[in-house]
């Protein structure tokens, strides 16, 4: 049996999200903005998708989307942006960004940091969320913008997003969100969030990896933003995507939570270990944990000789920055489930889980004798 | 018939690459750098895929290639890059750039001239190539970067790019250039060439549009220009893509020119005509040329009426920038050929062509009585 549970980081491409896009590399595949009639199904498509994907948001049809190669795109290039835009112009000089957010984001902070802008970077308490407290007193009236994921990629914790944005809306400061997580998994309304930049991926959601969204709220502010692009097959993959995460919201919420639910009762059962994020503070889909004495990334070996693949920790520290008991450092392993995950294998999972844990633990107090 | 002559833009898919493709997206979806086995043939796959691209371009072993998004990406990348790591640090405060980069360049150049780097722009001439006198005299001990392109996407140009490195090398300033319109054209060698930063695409030679190459000769000077990509089966698909561009290299430089050259005599023989850039300075597979009393536009909606489509100018005035008669403004067409376009496509563009401009000038003359 084959488990695939490392949904946080690449989903397997929808049979039909393939099936819609490839007429589009093989026939209709000419830009859409030639002036030739050969062009008008890709122009045709293109606009349909594009309003498939305003759709999934809910975005007004005055703001805008663009479409970028996936979220580290996305995220880095409104950071570029800002800098260009509100600090470089003097306006502004701070920018306030979460400890979880990416790599590629925190490379682009270093180097806009080396370039003298001030950077605030918002701790995760022992629940794994960001402390809204903070932000209020973090905030000051130089803040360009603050970035902050709406779900941690990795532990699945759920930041309170919705106060964080009601905070920046009372102190005048644009706030973005990488909702790459979360979509799909949660409702997803930027009128309602009423958030200024929003981020989404196509390669969690089921779809072609190598496209992206960066929703704006409004250009006026940015501009040089939007670019068109010509992945016509991309865009069009995309839309349909989004429009299958939507329709797959109830079963991401409910069906994947309650098999999820299933192997946390499961792990809750084996002795020695620690979950990560409250129930109440996680994606319904994620849990992460560790074991005492055991190595996650040996934990997963040995699950992945069972077929069985989840993930480790990308080297950031969670133990440290959640407080929790040194001992569980460097024993992560985290499971994220899907639309296609099956009662059948969380099952499997459970049962292979459990053996690994007894064998590790067996084979360790062999070796200490 | 439906004879597509807009491969400068975009080219058909090929099937083999989307066959290569497609086993990344249903089955072997994990990231490569994922620690558990099912990753191994994603990873065997990328590797293979980075070596294949390494290869195509002779790309030493101790150089760097950034998988890109595209053309657009690798360029706007390298210049946000030079200008973050040069400019901004005191280092240097000069940009020259050809006049016939691309809009996604020219908008970074615009910004970054806002903020006060100086930016020389470097005229064509009758010949539709950049002076290489011209560059000579504009370089300066500030200078940060030189950036033209090796082949003119609309023209067909082929710059003097030896040259222009040759006189980079002797005044010691990096230089870039875009070689996406020459890939598969022309052999690629970037050891030959001694170039410091080089930009492929997927889209323009049968790829699967949404990925493309930053070759960088040498890190050191610009840290953070490598991000890793999750996004396995489009390098797949670009290693298998570039391969074949090589094996075409030989149908592109003489079958292809063929072809060319028999629908540029056919042209020839239409009265009143202006063709850009003189055959020796020309890609094997391109021709651009303007009818007097005729709009591209009108043309091309004539052509796409029998299946066949060609492109206009992408608005940025070679009439003007070439001292071509004022009278040709508006009117230029192009062909761009690719290893797909058959004979019977070319003698069935002619006669269509022929027919085309003569209903044209007919109806035109009809009009004015």
């Amino acid at each position: 049996m084959k488990v695939y549970l490392d949904n946080n980081h690449k989903t397997m491409t929808d049979p039909q999200v393939l099936e819609v896009a490839t007429p589009f590399w093989t026939e209709h595949y000419s830009s859409h903005d030639a002036v030739y009639q050969h062009a008008k199904d890709a122009r045709v498509a293109y606009s349909q998708a594009l309003e498939k994907i305003y759709a999934s948001i809910h975005a007004p049809k005055e703001s805008q989307i663009a479409i970028t190669s996936g979220a580290d795109e996305s995220n880095t290039r409104l950071l570029n942006s800002i800098y260009l835009n509100k600090i470089l112009t003097g306006q502004k000089n701070h920018i306030i960004i979460s400890q979880r957010e990416s790599r590629a984001m925190m490379e682009v902070i270093e180097q806009i940091s080396a370039q003298g802008t001030h950077i605030s970077i918002l701790p995760i308490d022992s629940n794994g969320i960001v402390d809204v407290e903070l932000l209020k007193s973090t905030i000051t009236p130089k803040t360009a913008l603050v970035s902050v994921s709406m779900v941690d990629r990795e532990s699945g914790a759920v930041m309170p997003i919705d106060e964080m944005i009601s905070i920046c809306r009372d102190n005048g400061v644009p706030i973005h969100t990488d909702a790459t997580q979360a979509m799909g998994k949660a409702h997803m309304d930027v009128q309602m969030l009423d958030v200024d930049y929003l981020t989404l991926s196509a390669e969690v959601i089921h779809g072609i990896p190598g496209t992206g969204v960066l929703y704006i709220k409004d250009t006026n502010d940015l501009p040089n933003l939007i670019q068109t692009t010509n992945n016509i097959a991309g865009v069009v993959a995309l839309g349909k995507a989004l429009e299958q995460a939507i329709d797959a919201e109830a079963f991401e919420m409910e069906d994947a939570r309650e098999l999820r639910d299933e192997l946390e009762e499961a792990i809750r059962e084996i002795d020695g270990h620690q979950i990560l994020v409250p129930w109440t503070y996680r994606a319904p889909h994620t849990i992460m944990v560790g074991f005492d004495g055991i190595a996650g990334d040996m934990l997963l070996w040995e699950l992945g000789k069972a077929g069985i693949y989840g993930y480790t920790e990308d080297g950031r520290e969670l133990v440290d920055a959640m407080e929790i008991e040194p001992k569980y450092r460097h024993t992560l392993v985290g499971f994220a489930l899907s639309r296609y995950t099956t009662k059948e294998e969380i099952d499997y999972t459970i049962a292979k889980l459990k053996e690994a844990v007894e064998k590790i633990r067996t084979d360790i107090k062999g070796e200490s004798k």
